[in-house]
């Protein structure tokens, strides 16, 4: 096996002007709530700019672009996957609900649903990702229509926020691909 | 729905000891290709716990345990899941080898196929993730019977690498349990 090189990928990847464009893209926009880390926040634009969903919400104090450190851990992709910044989830939510997506929460509740059951039927989707330590908050989750949880095996309560939101949107695309 | 609070998380999950156990783990082992960061490392741990897998392989100049960064962003997952450190990727191949593993590595390469298309009998799995810019090293793709890539669609080449072992992982989890 021979590993591609930079411009064999760069062959198969979108432009980044392409990549920008509002056409053609996972119907899923990511509602970021509250979340605190500037590295998280880049790491999501860079993973969600590979799963080339409709947007980025940030909300709250979650911290937005411009600034230096989310471009540096986004590799950029702040150019490519649109974004907005709301003051409260109810605006935020309220946006998708206009859209006519269904509201889902990325948390552990006492209704929560395996991730591993998303299907077709629950797209268009805005999937609310919570804060590293308190997770979506309350007023998010009265406001969802369905909470997914990812499977968890071991001792630890939960993956790390960005990284529990590539295994969610890449689940997603799998699920709308079937 | 109800945020799940601490005790009834806990009450759901493994205790430390019970997770640190060899039985019930899911059959695959990950090798850590010359990974540069600790904060990688811990995030794979941390993962690694949630998956249970089998084991971490660190290989070459990837830190590995007992470090304090490692610790940290792992939240002491570093306790639950085994890993053991080889100086050679030729080494911690033969390793897995001798254990009836297939070897497939998470790359990008001329013959990769979907993760999305892993089954049920491409496990027992060593899967090996590769250093955050160079990828997996020509050595190990040489000791490799297979090749996975995660299908992307915006202008970025690839995934931060703890988040593209997270999206892995847990699809091989999803596609072993159907």
């Amino acid at each position: 096996m021979k590993r591609l090189i930079h411009a064999e990928i760069a062959a198969e990847r979108l432009s980044e002007e392409q990549a920008a464009q509002p056409e053609g893209r996972f119907p899923l926009i990511a509602i970021l709530d509250n979340i605190r880390s500037m590295y998280n926040v880049g790491s999501i634009f860079r993973t969600s700019d590979g799963a080339r969903i409709e947007a980025i919400y940030t909300v709250g104090y979650t911290p937005h672009p411009p600034r230096k450190e989310i471009e540096k851990t986004a590799l950029d992709a702040t150019r490519t996957v649109p974004f907005k910044h709301f003051k409260t989830m109810a605006e935020a939510i309220a946006d998708c609900r206009s859209k006519g997506m269904k509201i889902a929460a990325l948390e552990l509740t006492d209704k929560s649903r395996s991730i591993f059951d998303i299907g077709k039927g629950d797209f268009p989707m805005a999937l609310v990702i919570g804060n590293e330590i308190t997770g979506v908050s309350d007023e998010a989750l009265a406001l969802s229509d369905e909470a997914y949880s990812i499977p968890m095996f071991g001792a630890k309560h939960s993956l790390n926020v960005a990284v529990a939101y590539g295994v969610a949107v890449f689940e997603c695309i799998r699920a709308r691909s079937k």
